[in-house]
């Protein structure tokens, strides 16, 4: 008589708790942003949960036939590299160029904790986000965009007040959004003219 | 001649940031459980996006056939009601019995932010996750109560020693994790045993 028996592989299993206690540093990445009620800075992980949200709730403003749970998949992995190369404010431009090559260290680390093939394929999702070539990575990156700007939007400038960001900068990256979403780029537009109307944006 | 035009539904999406607006505010529920290193209690948000990872990360531990990015949306929303209800710490009984009317009566009002047909839909995502019926709930729920365990067990015993949890109990909430996944719900009880062993729990 033969018996199927399901073996927990321990040093797999060992491997992916490796790598979820790495990850738990996440928490501790502090972006520029605030949170919405301006009472703190945000951090790396509560950041991907929102993104990750975002996917979930706008996901119909993605160009039909987009992949929603990989965008989920993809946002809630972006940051993970940051873990070792930090947070870049995206309109530091000196920063953001070094950057790269410190995350892509940072991505051949973290995900080669993960058993060999499951790291491959987790490595691919940030690989696919940073290209942003696909559908996927275009709308997984609209939302990361998207999001700081509605923050701002909710805090009175927040960020851009503080670091002296102007509206045609900001513009600038809200192109990323539309070309994500037609429609959130769209909306994006409207919540910066709105902002500096408002004057909590200069021009 | 015809021509097809995509008209973004303004009041759908009008809804949709509102609810974006208000699910901000889970980063400002905190939890009992310190990150992984000791340094602070972490938050719902964070909470939510790390059981996020562990679902992608842990997966194929889950029985055969479980659909694990529902696993993921479920587990990104399972605790939106605590902006209304606040946390409640599992082992305070009393506190866990009243909870459940505060976390229904916040589900029928955070939910209820999205545009009709949509927020029923995630309404389901989080009593599904509730009523813990299904492959996919069972296995959220168990790795919502593994991840706490990680961390007291990396942070020497953490909110059990702060909270005169004891073994016996802990061993209790395992089984929830056993039922959501055999392994899972065996490494946890290593775990246990380990901080037994060293003195971070009580028996």
């Amino acid at each position: 008589m033969s018996r199927v028996t399901i073996v927990p592989e321990e040093d797999r299993l060992t491997a992916q708790i490796a790598f979820a206690v790495e990850i738990d540093k996440l928490k501790r990445v502090i972006r520029r942003n605030h949170l919405m009620d301006g009472s703190r800075r945000e951090n790396d992980a509560e950041h991907s949960w929102y993104v990750g949200m975002l996917a979930m709730v706008l996901g119909e403003h993605a160009p039909p036939g987009t992949d929603i749970q990989r965008v989920v998949a993809m946002l809630l992995v972006h940051d993970l590299v940051e873990i070792d190369a930090g947070d870049t404010f995206i309109y530091d431009a000196a920063a953001v160029a070094v950057q790269a090559d410190a995350e892509r260290a940072a991505a051949d680390r973290i995900f080669a904790l993960l058993p060999g093939e499951q790291g491959v394929r987790m490595r691919e999702l940030w690989d696919e986000f940073e290209a942003r070539e696909t559908r996927e990575a275009k709308f997984a990156r609209a939302l990361d965009r998207f999001a700081p700007i509605l923050a701002n939007h909710h805090t009175e400038g927040g960020t851009w007040g503080l670091f002296k960001v102007t509206a045609t900068q900001v513009k600038e990256k809200v192109r990323l959004i539309e070309d994500g979403s037609p429609s959130l780029g769209a909306y994006a537009l409207e919540l910066v003219e709105l902002s500096v109307a408002r004057g909590h944006l200069s021009e």
